[in-house]
């Protein structure tokens, strides 16, 4: 039984390959209980435990954790300060997979959501976006795109296709500083009801990830959203592209 | 009222960056619609429809258009083919977030999963792992690690923690052709409950991008899970890596 998790395999003399496959896989067991530690705010002063410590506590070798807090650093989570050590440079916010909510209530606690309204307007949708939301061709829609913000750092771009007699008072309201989603309730006058929801990862291209201030094929966490009202309506579709270095979607699901 | 969604603020001659930052952004709105239509198979025939239809049917210019497939053909879901048209090259499978399923179970209707078992053995976890599997510090875990396949494509890289009076057992089972779900129901005698579940987008670091035959960079879907007995004890904790063009997530949500 080996501290490091060294595999059976890795009983002979390993050739340099090996032991250059070994180690990266030794990095990525070390790096992914870290991500989850720096994730969930474990280090609470934002300094990771010294290179000796981590060492300790995974039975790796040094140079194994290097490995791991350069991934780390690849992903633009912490940074090497000298004579500090090694810092989180990036929060990353909980988004639940548990219950509909819109992006300023999810993150009410830390800090304040503002939306950069990049574009509003009546336009008529390709057939796919009436289809889905269960209106008949060529009928117009309104169209909303935005960059949402919080504490000034960019977390997602929004495309938001609204049905029109929902979506024409919407354009009145304060959408700078409101979810649609809350907008969404009070012009209809009852709740949301449920939302068929599906996650991807893609890499930015150029443009998007521009608009987010993220690097060039930054993996994003792209949602796909069609929200219904308490009626059964579909009412609100929405492409949503998060920044991956910036939220994560958390919640629990059941066997049964 | 354009059919093209064009925003307000375009009303004057826009200068040149200002066109391209429009056609960027229609491009998007196209291939986030043609994305979803890909990726539920709605294209059946394989092969999307002619560039002349989709400018009818997006009341895009050709540009836009031609821009929008290059997104989808960055991502590596569609291909052009001379004499052909514009073809799907990409699967992605749809794994539920709405129930606790291993991932054969999830695309038995999709073909066989095979699983390329890396690593076993018995180690000594960190401190966080056996926190999280409410074990004493410095009791060994079952550590597994596999590339899984689906008709020969890998899918995820997993790194598996199991509770070592169940992953012992676990370790004499099939593990290339069985999920450790089932296995871990058999072996205990009792269903599985609840698993707790992180959704995030990152991209892969070269050794795991590698792993999963996949290009340096590549936008990973990545869920960590901490699955419970019926009974409540957590006994399987997993860092999964899902290729981002292969896998998405879907479920519904509800507001209350």
């Amino acid at each position: 039984m080996a501290g490091a998790g060294a595999p059976p395999h890795a009983a002979g003399a390993p050739a340099l390959a090996d032991a250059r496959r070994l180690r990266a896989d030794r990095a990525r067991q070390v790096a992914d209980v870290l991500r989850r530690q720096v994730l969930y705010g474990e280090f609470r002063s934002g300094t990771l435990p010294a290179e000796a410590e981590l060492v300790r506590d995974f039975g790796a070798s040094r140079n194994t954790v290097r490995v791991a807090l350069d991934l780390l650093r690849a992903e633009g989570l912490v940074e090497r300060c000298p004579g500090v050590g090694t810092v989180v440079v990036a929060e990353k916010y909980p988004h639940g997979l548990e219950r509909l909510l819109g992006l300023a209530e999810t993150l009410r606690e830390h800090g304040e959501v503002a939306n950069e309204v990049r574009t509003t307007g009546l336009i008529t949708p390709s057939r796919e976006i009436s289809s889905r939301l269960r209106l008949p061709d060529g009928e117009p829609v309104v169209y909303i795109e935005r960059v949402r913000r919080l504490n000034g750092t960019p977390l997602s771009l929004d495309l938001t296709y609204v049905s029109r007699d929902l979506g024409e008072p919407l354009l009145a309201e304060d959408l700078a500083h409101n979810d649609v989603f809350v907008l969404l309730e009070r012009i209809a006058g009852q709740p949301l009801g449920r939302a068929d929801v599906t996650l991807e990862a893609v890499n930015a291209d150029p443009h998007s990830a521009a608009t987010l201030d993220a690097p060039r094929g930054t993996a994003l966490l792209m949602l796909e959203r069609l929200t219904h009202l308490a009626d059964g309506r579909p009412v609100d579709l929405e492409f949503i592209r998060f920044r991956g270095d910036r939220i994560t979607m958390s919640g629990s699901m059941s066997r049964t």
